[in-house]
Parts: C-alpha cells; sequence; structure tokens
C-alpha cells in the first residue's frame, strides 16, 4: 500500500509554495522511490471543444491552486487518503491549441507514458469535456478488455452524445457519443446523472434510450440515486469503471466558473453526498472538466472541483 | 398553431448576432407573415419604483444577452415550445425615467398596440416590480372580464402591497394593492409563492390574511406546495390568470443581481419545479423583473430569469 | 421591557445615513435615557488568528452596512425585535493587530464596560473565531457561574478544538479547547452543528467525542436536528446558553466571503431554520463570525450574517 | 482656529469604527464644544436625476468607509489640515427618491440648518449631479451677494447645461443651466475643466460660449491650466468660490464607478495637481458626486473621492 | 451625403432597446431606402486564432452593449458623424468556431457582400485580431489595387508577424506576415504604433525592419508620433488606407479585458489622440479587436472599444 | 555565462503545467547541473506586517501565475536575459503567520541557504513590506561589506520609516528605519522614488531629511529622475545596490491589488521606465512587494509586478 507525503503546513502553510494538485508531490519528484503510484493526476489544458464560451484551458491552475486547502482524511468513508493511497501530480498533458486531433495524439501518447500503465489510475483534470476521451481510451487500454467497454458514472448536465457540432465529431458535446461508438464504453453500463432540459430537441434522448443509457435528471436522482447506485454497484462488481464529471452538473449558484452553465443543478452538497454512494466501485480512472474560472468567483468553482477530485479518491481509498 | 423561427445555430452560432430574447425574432421582422403572434415579449427598461437598489433598468438587456442559451424543448412537459408557439421579442416599451406616471402611461399605450390586442400574449420584462402593474392590466383588458379581476401566480419574497412609499402609490412595494384596489386583480384568486420576513411590521400579513390572498413562506410551500397549485388549478380551470415572478424569490446565492435580496429563498431547482406544477393554467400574461444587472455575477441571476420566461412559455406550450 | 427607536426611513432611507448594526442606536447615544440596554452589538475587527485567509478585520464594517436593509418584525416568531428589545450598536472593541494577547486583553477590557454587567448580553461580530473567546468569557461572567461552564450553540464546518497551530494557542483553530480547558464553556452541554470534512486526520473528531461535545454534520442534522435541538432546549432549561456562529457553516455558494470555505454546507434558509429552532434558549451572549468582505460578492455574505445577528436576537426576543 | 479631533489610531485602527467622512467626528457630538465648525461635510443619497446609470445614491456610504485611509497631513501645502480646520461630518440630508423637487426642497431644509450659516462652509457629497444645485444655492445664500453669482470651479466630462431631459429641468444634465439662469452661478466666473465629446450636438458647447463660461478639455488644460487657474484666482481675489468635482472628469480607468464614464479623462495624479492649483481660492462650498459604487473595482474610486474630499479641505486650509 | 438616423432618446433612452453599434440602424432595416450605405459595422465572433486567453467572441455583443452611450458629435473634429455619413450595423459574420480556414472563408463570403461592393467601407469588431485578415482582404478588393497592399495604420502591443504558431499560419500573431506575404498590405506603408516588449526574441523586431515597417513603442510615439502620423498622411495622400486596433495597445488600467495584456500601453487619452492625428487618412476599412468582455471590469474596456470605433468613423467624416 | 532553460511553448503552452516565476526551472531541479544560479527568485508569503489591509501573503502565488506570460527578451535593454542569466525559483520562505520575529529567523535561515552566498543574488517577492528586511539584510551579507550599507533605490509611495506601530517596529511601516539603525542600509545611499502624501504628520519627512534620504514624489521624479538616477548611478559606480519596489508606487487603477493604496501614483509605463534608468546598477538583491490578490481586478497587478520583477533582472543582464 502506498503512502502520499505532503508538505508539513508547520513550515509550509497551505498558501505558501507551489501548488500542485492538493499538494500531492510531483510525479517526477517521487517515481524513483515511489513507483508506481496508484493514481496520477495531471491537467489538460485544453478547450478547442467548447461549443459556447472558452476558458476550461485555464481549469488546471486553478484548480491546483484551489485545492491546496483540500486535507486529507475522509469522514464519512472514514479513511486517510494519503495513507492509503500513492498520488501524484503529472503536470499537464501537451496540448494543440488550434487543433482537437492533434490535441487528441499529443493527450494520449502523454497519457500512455504517465507511471505504470498495469497499475497507475489516471485522473484528467479538464479543460473542456472533449478531453475525457482520450482519458477513458487509456483507462480502457490499461484496465479494460478488449471485448467490452468500460462501465461509465456520468455527472454532467449534458448528455454529450450529440453526433457533431459545427462537422466536428471530437467536440464537448459529442463525448460520449463517440466512446460508445469506439466501444471503449458499453452504453448499457453507463449511468448519467444530473442531466436536464432545456435541449435542443427531443430526439436528444432517444439516443441514450435507444442504447440503454441510464440518465437521471437531478429530481429522479434524489428520488431514485441511493438505488440507482446500488443498482449500478450490484451490476458492475469488481469491473473496471470510469467516472466522469462536469462541474456544470451543479447549479451555476454553486459553480459560476463554467461554460455552459444549466439553471437547476445539484447543490455541492447533493453531489459530495452522490459521489459518495458509489463505494465500492473499482474507478480505472476519471475526470473532473469544465471549470472556467474568468467566470469563476471567489474561487468557489474550483474550490469545488478540487473535492470532487478528493471525492473520486476517496472512493478508491475506501474501497482497498 | 404558431411557429418560432431562430437562427441556425450552424451558421449563426449562440454567441454570435444582435440579442433578441431568447434568440426568438423581432416581432417586426415576423409580423407580416406570421401575425398575430401568441406571445410577445418586451422589456421595460424602468427601475424609478425602487425603495432601495436601483439598476433595473439595464434587466432587459442583460436578460437578453444571457438568454442566447435558453434551448427549445422542454423536457419535463414533453413540449417543443418554438414548434407550439410563435413568439417574438417587441422590443422595449417606451419610458420616462423621471416619472412613474407618464411611464405608466407610455408603457401602456406601447403594451396596448402590441399584436393582437384579442390573441397575443404579452410577457414583460423589468425593470422592477412596479412595471408590473400595467402589463397586468393590459392582460386584463384583453383577456380578462370586466366584471372580475384576473387570478394571479405571484413569486416574490415580498407582499408588494404596501399602500405607499414616501407618498408614491405606484412603487414597486405597492403594486398588487393597487392592482386590488383597482379589480384587475381578485385578491382570493391570488396565491403569493415565497414571502418572507423580516418585514417593517406585523401588519404587512394582515392586508393579505383580510383580503383572501393566500401567502406560502418557502417553508410552507414546500410542504404545501404541489396541494396549493393543484387547488389553484382546480378553481381556476380555464379561467385567465397571471403569473408575476419577482427574482428576489430566489436565495441571494442564486440570483446575487437585484435590488432588495432576501436571505432564505427558493433554490432555482425549486423554483423551475414550482413553476411547472401550474402546467394547465391559461397564462393570459406575465412578467419577470427586478434583475439588476450590476450586481449579478458571471450572469447567473439573468441566466435563471430567461430560464423563467422559458417556463413560462413551456407551461403554455404544454397547455395547448 | 425596553424599546429600540430606529431611524424613520420616510425622512432617512436604508441607503442613507451612517451605518449602524441593522439601523439600531449607538450606545452613547442611547445608554443615559435607555440604559441599560438588553443586548450591546459590537465588532471585533481582527483577524490575527487565521490559519489561512485573512480579511475578517473588514467584517464588522460590512456587516453594518449590509444590515441596513434588515428589518424588525420576525414573522416565524411573531414578535417585533425592536419592541421587545432594547438594542444599540457599542462600536467596535479596541484590538492590537500584531498580537493575539494584546488584544484578548483589550477586547476583554472592552466588552466588560458595555452597558451593564448584570443585564446588557453582549454581540460580537468579527473578525475570526478567535475573537469569540473573550466573548465567551466575558458572558460567563455576566451571566454564568463560577462552578460550570456555559452551554454552547456551534453552527461551524471545523470544530475548532486544535490545540494550537503553529505554537498559539489561541488562533481560530483553537477557540473550543481552550474554552473547554479554561471552564467557561462545558463540552457536554456542547452541540457543534455543520461540522464536515474533509479533515487534516481522523483523531480530530475524538477530542469532541472524548469530551462529550455533540457533533452533527449538515446530513446528520438534516436528519436529527429538530430531535435535537429540543433535547439541547429540554436539558438546558432556562440554564444560560451562549451561541457562536461562523459564517462558514453556510455553503460557499450562500457565503463566498469567507476565509475557510468549505464545500457542501447548509443553505440560507437551512440555517435560519436551525437557528429558529433554539426558540426558548436563554441566549446569555452571542457572535457572528468570519465574514471575510474582500472574497464576497453583491455582499450576500454580509447580509446573510446580518439576518443571522437578526435571528439571534429574534431568539430573545422570542423568549421575553 | 479650529481643530478636528480623530480617533486614536493606536486603540481604533483605520479599519475600526463606525465610518465618518475621515474619520471627523459626527456633527452632533462636537457642535456643543467646537461649534460653529469650519466645514461640514454632508451625504445626498440621491440618484434620481441620472440619464443613464443610477447607484449614485450609495456613493456618501461607499466614499466614507473608503476615506478611512485619508490622513490629515497634506504634503503639497505643507498644512496639517486637522490642526488648521473644524470639520465634521454632518450625515446625510432627508432626500425624497421618487421626487427631485421634493429632494430640493429637503435637502435645503437640510443644508441651511447645518453649522453656522455665517461660517460654516458645506462640501456635499452625491448622489448624482443634480444634488449639487442646493448645494451652491445655500452656499449663496451664506457667503455670496444677492447681486450676483458665485464663482465656480466646475471639474467635469460634461458641461451639465442642458435645458432639460425627458422634461426635467432639474436632472444632472441641467444643473449649471439651472444655476446660471437663478443668478446664484455666474457664467463668465466659470470654469469648466475636462470637458469631452463625443456629444449629442454641436449645438452644446454654444451655450458655454454665448454665456462666456470658460471650457477646457482635458488636452487644453494640460497645455494652458496653470495659466488658466492663475487667471481665475487673480480674477477672483477673495471672492467666493463654489467647487464642484464630477468624478466622470477622470478616466474609468481611475473611476470605473460612475455611472456615465468618459473615455479619455484626466489620470488621478493630473486632476490631483489641477485642484492644488486652485491654492489662494475662497471656497465657500463644494461638492463631490457621480459615485456609483456598484461599477467600482476594489473602491479604487471612492478613494479617489475621499481624496478629493481631502483635496479640497486642503485648499482651504492652505489658504487660512 | 449619407444620414444616420438614431432612436429618439427622447422616448428610447440609451439604456432601452436593442443593442446595435453605438445604436446605428440594422443594415437590413436602412438597405432598402439607403443603400449604399458608407459604412457597415460587422462583428466577428471568432477567438479560434489566440495564442494565450480565449473569450473574444463574446467582443461582439460587449462591445454593442457599451457602444449604446457613444454620441454622435465629435468635438475636436468638429463633425456631426450621423450628418455626414451613412452607417449601419450589418450583424455578425457567420464564423466556424472550431476552424480558421473555414472561419475565413464564411466570413469572407460574408463580408463580400454587404452593403455596395464598390462604396461601403467594413468596419469589423473582433473576435480575436486573426480576423483582421479577412477584413483587409476584402477592402484591398473593393478599394485596392491589383498591384499594391494597402497602407496600414497598426495600433497594437504586438507586430503579429510571427511567421506560425503550433503550426497555424493565420493564428492571431500571424496576421500582418500574412496579409504582407499576400500582397494586400505593403510593409513599407506600415506604421505600428504602441509595440513593446518583452518578447520572445531579439529576432522578433528584424522581420519588420528588414521589410520596412514602422515601429513605434510608446515612448517613441509620444516623442515622435506627431511627425510620424503626418509623414504617413503626406506619403499616402487619398491612397487607401486600412486601420487596425489591437485594444491590448492601451494599458491593462484601461483594456483589462483583452487575452494577452501588454503592460505599459497608452492611456486611453493618448489613443484617442493618437487616431485624431490621422484625419485625412482615405481609410477603407478597419477594425477594432481583441476585446475579451469576461475579463473586462465595469464594461470599461467595451466603452473604450466603442469610442474608438466612433473615432476611426469620425476621421472618415472628417474628411469629407 | 548562465543559461535559463524555459518550457518549450510548442509543446507547453504559456496557459499550461505548474507555475514558477516567469516558468524559470525550481532551483532544485537546476542545481546539480548549474548550480550557482545568478538569480534566486523566491516568494515569502507573509502579511502579518500590514497596518491596514492583509491578504498579501497570496502574492507570491498570483505573481507566479501571472508571470507565465513574460517573455524573456527586453527590447530597450536588447538582452535576452535567459540567455544571459541563470535564473531559478527557489520556492517559498518558511513563515509563522503569527510572529514577526519568527518569520524573520525562518525566512532568513532559508534565505541564507539559497544558492551559492558569494553569487547568488535573491530577489524576494512578498508578501508585505515587512518582508524586505530580511532579504537586504542577507543581500548584505553576501555581498556588502561590514563597514557600511547597501545603497537602496526604493518605489513606494510610503516612506515606511516609522519607528513603530501598535508597538512592532518590524511590521512594514518601519523596515527602513529599521534597516537604516541596524546598519544594513546606508540612509544617505537611499532614493525613494514615488513617496506621496496625505501623511499622518508633517514631522514625517523629517526623518529622511535628517538622514539625507532623497525623497521624490511622482512629479518631482517626473522632473528630476533622470538625472537623479544618473547622479545614483554615478555615485555608487559599482557598489552594491539593492532595490525594493512596493506595488503601491503604482497608481490604484494600475495597481488595485494592494492593501494601502496610494491615489496619485504614477502610471505603469512611468514605472517601467523609471526602472529603466538605473541599468548599471550593480545590484544585489531586491524584493517586490505588496501584491494583494483579493483585491486585484483581471490579475493586472500581479502582472504588472511580474513585469517589475523582469525588468529587474533586465538591469542585471544588460550590466553584464
Amino acid at each position: 500500500m502506498g503512502k502520499t507525503i505532503l508538505p508539513d503546513a508547520r513550515v509550509m502553510p497551505r498558501f505558501a509554495g507551489l501548488c500542485t494538485f492538493c499538494r500531492y508531490p510531483r510525479l517526477e519528484d517521487v517515481a524513483p522511490e515511489q513507483s508506481p503510484v496508484d493514481w496520477a493526476i495531471y491537467g489538460v489544458p485544453f478547450d478547442g471543444g467548447v461549443t459556447y464560451r472558452p476558458g476550461a484551458r485555464f481549469g488546471p491552475r486553478a484548480i491546483r491552486e484551489a485545492s491546496q486547502y483540500v486535507k486529507r482524511y475522509h469522514v464519512e468513508h472514514g479513511v486517510d487518503v494519503c495513507d492509503t493511497l500513492s498520488i501524484a501530480d503529472a503536470g499537464d498533458a501537451p496540448i494543440s491549441p488550434y487543433s482537437i486531433p492533434e490535441t487528441i495524439e499529443a493527450h494520449r501518447n502523454f497519457a500512455r507514458e504517465i507511471g505504470n500503465a498495469q497499475s497507475t489510475r489516471l485522473l484528467a483534470v479538464g479543460g473542456d469535456h472533449s478531453i475525457a476521451y482520450t482519458n477513458i481510451q487509456v483507462a480502457w487500454e490499461r484496465f479494460g478488455s478488449p471485448k467490452k467497454g468500460l462501465a461509465l458514472i456520468h455527472f454532467d448536465s449534458h448528455l454529450d452524445t450529440v453526433d457533431s457540432v459545427w462537422g466536428e465529431k471530437h467536440g464537448h458535446a459529442s463525448v460520449f457519443r463517440r466512446a460508445i461508438e469506439d466501444g471503449i464504453v458499453t452504453p448499457d453500463r453507463m449511468l448519467s446523472i444530473g442531466v436536464k432540459g432545456p435541449l435542443n430537441s427531443g430526439d436528444d434522448l432517444k439516443f441514450a434510450a435507444a442504447n440503454g443509457v441510464r440518465v437521471l435528471s437531478p429530481d429522479e436522482f434524489r428520488r431514485e440515486g441511493v438505488k440507482a447506485a446500488a443498482d449500478f454497484l450490484r451490476r458492475e462488481g469488481g469491473e473496471p469503471v470510469y467516472l466522469t464529471f462536469d462541474i456544470d452538473v451543479v447549479d451555476p449558484a454553486f459553480a459560476p466558473g463554467t461554460g455552459t452553465p444549466s439553471i437547476g443543478g445539484f447543490t455541492s452538497g447533493e453531489v459530495l453526498a452522490a459521489l459518495r454512494l458509489f463505494k465500492g466501485a473499482n474507478l480505472v480512472g476519471a475526470d473532473v472538466v469544465e471549470v472556467l474560472p474568468d467566470r469563476d468567483v471567489a474561487g468557489i468553482t474550483s474550490l469545488l472541483a478540487a473535492h470532487v477530485i478528493f471525492e473520486i479518491l476517496a472512493l478508491d481509498a475506501a474501497r482497498r
């Protein structure tokens, strides 16, 4: 079992020092002694996939900064994440700001090289949701089976299964359409939580229904979420699961800093509680995306994103 | 059945082009072919009726901008609003910034001329709440009966039934006192949702009680709202109903951009759900008021207001 | 029974005049005629006790400004606070910005002199939470018993029972550890509401458990809060109770302006309702702390704090 | 020679205590011992005269707060203002938010009663520029001659000599037109500094030219200002002079918090230097107007306004 | 001579109505009666060419809103722009958010169709600087000569003559490199004003020197600008001149809302004065770019951009 | 001659990667190969020395972030800083947030250990101005003479020579009083640029005069600065010089994010030009202090501070 060494807050207060995610060490600093880490967190500062407001390229920087105040002991799970897991910050993926295909390739090459391909799980921090595709793909390569896609826990206000926008098939609205088509996600093992309207068309929900994706609006999740999560865990058992978290699933009051805010979302408390329901899932990869710092206020969106990262890590720590 | 033609987002993304409410066409552009529209939305950039913080005159401009991201299909009602209704932006009413009486007159003359007096319903966007009086009056002229006032669904943190403030009887705190006195609203058909304290006096609630106005605080609405809405709908049947929505009914976390924010209000999700309860009402007019952009953050108040407009239109679309 | 005379809003609107808390008179202006007042509110502009982000020294100024819109009649309790209680603003305590011990001494000397030591209750407005120690101490001196500490209602995201930070034993994270050790608070009469993780260590909750402090997380309070409050009231009867309110118990969406924001907190509506549960408690002192105006947006944190002050006063007014 | 007693910053730091202008005492607190004061500063929280963006009613409150950091010794004039002058904060004038005429009357009655009508000079803090009319009138009553108007030093981006807007003759764009017509300002003794375009019409400058008002654009003032000020001082000698300062004379970069910002204005350094040129003028009254806090950033506009107040007082202190 | 009819501010105040640039009519509304207009202004909401911070796609919307307060009479030139020129808002160009080449093509097709190709001059409002290429090209097609490029007045902190960035040759850093290579701008007729360091390399200035581009830093322009402008005007006579204005030429204090702010820039007053020096130039096209509203404060950047648009139009009005 | 290797912007754009000052390498990463570096930059996140508004502890973090856009080639000096100097980011000094003396000791121990004591020059980034004392002391230990203090170039709105405030002799208002008393700065070799009023007392300037400190207000520097800098350089020759830069020397329009903003300061262009005048000075240490990110807007204060750091380094690069 790994261990993550944090700076001593007695000599280096939380407002001091270079900012890594949650003050975890840089991967290059720990690799020699602690390799392979259990989880590597890395940024993907790319927002070339958006359909409305750009700026999420500054997400990793802002979340690193806000995450300095994230502590290590998870009360509800009763686990010290840093005692349980070895975690490191792998820096940012190289990206190509003008090109989605080149970004996918550079990102994929980078992700494949992080840590140990048999055991290091990757948590990608966006950037817009288009960056999830590559991280899912690499998680699938590392932990999945060639014969089936990963199961997917999907927090989002939007389904992101539009075929294409402005001719682009890998933008942030199409990421799960592609992941399903390419077989790296299995649609009837996909649970979308927090999806809401208004939509461009009534047809938007038909792709999900036709493919067996389970979609729960915020109100549906409030009513059926506990059971839905239990069903998911029972079905998946120890199968590899990927978790993707679009910050816009939370109401704009809690997450103003995002590009396509959606009115009527979860509170932050609801979303943390929802994440905790998935204790037991075998998370093999994750992402937290769509934080847009220029629209944030008092850093609350970035701080929330930092805590979502912590909750994801705590899910895995609680399982071990 | 009407139809509303929106710009093609493939050539004119939602961040492009002149801003009309929800990208609906200008009334002057559609009138020749599509007259009369079912709903005309117009702004009333007047804040001369406030008792505390002014600035709501910039509400229509900010809401038009934020509304560019409002889509057309309502999931819960299962209706495409633009397929069902013909809707247009009628521009802004002329107002007289220094004079409430002159504003009322100019506003009324403008409103009476919009669309077709027998069939076009008016949705006024404030501006402060004082502007509701005139829109209610014109709705009553168009759809009401000389013998009785309209029924009223009233979302607000404040009752707005103060007799006068600083000698003024048509300020934003007096609008429903006047509407009741003048017979255009019937008090025992009025349902006030979200009213809360502290108040200037314990007498403030007596006018409501004495006149049969039903008042539900946020907590009362959480407990009794579903039934109260059903009772309202059963009682009113197809009778003409007006809906007035003061954005301060929502908590300042969700709507910081307003002039008299009231702590402890609804969440945005609660308020959207509350609106949806009134499916079936024969809405003959509506207003959304008290958005004050200079206090907004990241445009979340305006975005919420834009979605409230959409919910109101969807209520009517769902009924048809 | 006292009375509090407010400025006449007909000649002095709420946006006019020098700002005292809730427009209550200055203590020096009312003392001759109305002494002793029931409650004196005073600021403690000190933030030298923080472990992360400073700036709460500007809390009293910002809360005074925001409180101009607080009205006098409490709907749920059915009481006019100003008719029931005599209240005054006692100004700010002298503090020593560079020294916690000197601040404690200056603050204590100031607090001891406010109003009448037998009957005037003190409501201190921070500043950071470290300032609560002194106000508790003076409340205990005035209303407590030498043999036992006060009962404590504690709203906070953090327990604030760390022994010391950076060698300092009177910082904002240690205030209740000191109060318990010094016998001015009795731990098994202490109820901490809203505490949440992540924490630095699993040991953090052991001090509370070992000393009989009852700790309720937000979710626990949602389930058990009504009963917990009733138990508290039954146990304490008319015994002297102190109430301490750290604004960070509320989610950052509702209170962004604070130094150690904690994700997943109460809504403002929940926290007002929680306060109202303690109707009947014999409040002998209180504080509202940790408002940091430089991180606030649209003044919503200060406005919430001002309403918390009002709720505290209303609890006492309702009891009389 | 008067004296102004400030709070001792050793016990009451500049971030502590109730906010009066520059920490000067309240007039009601000093009147018994020190009456009559040389200068009384008071707020006029009225913005009902604006033609564009309202909100200046919050100007006095924000300027009081920002002014806490204004010190007492003026380096360039070599004078300690508080040693030289007795100054007090007279609170805010009563105003009637819905009515310009009622506001003028209430304001006038209030102003006439402040201090000693033979010796106390009044500095009014807006509010919008419409409030200047009344303060000029009372200065003229106190120190002027029935036979001629006051001389006027006018800092502004706009001439404010429009006859009427929307039928109103006492709005903020008409104040000097009225003052000239009513004989309380003599136009050929009026010097307007910082006026700039674009204008609604080329005719706008003709009223000034026809009446002998000297108008200097920012560039003209940079070239000719030293001489123009000297000419003004030479001509006026000890005659009574009024100084009116609209914060929008400064560029929006330095004063974003104003209602009709004008691009290309002075820097703050230029405007302070310009004020200092008028050393020797017999200032009998002054105003500082059009600060709109909701558009301010980091309080820089209010802080500038507070220093303009100090510069005006220092001009009089330097003369004595 | 054309005329531009503005809304009557007596019935439609500047804070009311749909926002077109400077309240000029929509091109589609005036074309029938007034075609061809002298100038058509249009937005290009594209920011896919940036090398650092995106968001300028929202520039046209924000500038339209801020421009509502731009008046019509230019004091220094002594000309009423609306009496002299017919001007219209042509809406926004269609763009392809994911593709620079497709955007260039769609933009070019749109621009070529605006107004009358022989007489309507185009003023494009960005968007990032990459959009200038197309507008220059169309200006050259309309007014230039096949044998030589246009003369160019270039306000910018950056030369924008980098060959390519991340493999892209039409990004915002390469626009004038391309324009020169493609012969639509003649480098020795190009005057770059406000260029400053630090730079990536000392080589960056060599391209300019080698090609005869005249480059003036802010300090050089302060010393030599009057003469440089006079030289430019003398050399060009009535030859067609294009003016491109990157808002980052102004210091971030005056224009915080931009993507690559450059410390030490002009003040707004300096830049307006600089523009006025070019009175007499035969402007055949222009652009104002790089306004990024999400970083703006109190709208001052957009307001400045709106006045730059007005100054450009006034230059042409003054020439006629 | 040293070299500083920056990340390749083709694979790691300026918005990507962990933030070090100006993207310079971490000292721990380069020490093995490149030791000793010419300059080490480090943060001192301490604001316990302020007399008004705290928050500068977040300065190093914000400046690191803003500095990602600082390029390497200095145009005016014609020097590539990274080709000329080896520079590294040494991280943050350990500090003791509750204690000035403990902070001084921890800071001093840290600074003494950075790089090579004979050749590495230290640039400290505040934090408040109190942190300068220690960095001056270490610079003096490394490069000064036991017999005399360093020469000092001091950019500041305040003299910072108050003997003590609230009993504290090492607060941010006393730093140069201490440095002079302790002999590490020689007062008649000290040049204070940008000092301005108002002051607490006329006595404030007497200490400077009595000790031979040369003090230039902004206006004096505009007139005499070029000569004063030349005199300074001539007198000092190659003697060791320390440069201390308080960001509040710049006007609040350019640097709103600071704790004691001073109206009427330099523009950013003026201050960069002023720094460049000192080309030739043998800078042996420097600091940039008093950036308070919570009051900043759009990061312009931090961006300015980052460029001041670059200018300081460029002065040394230009000398070599």
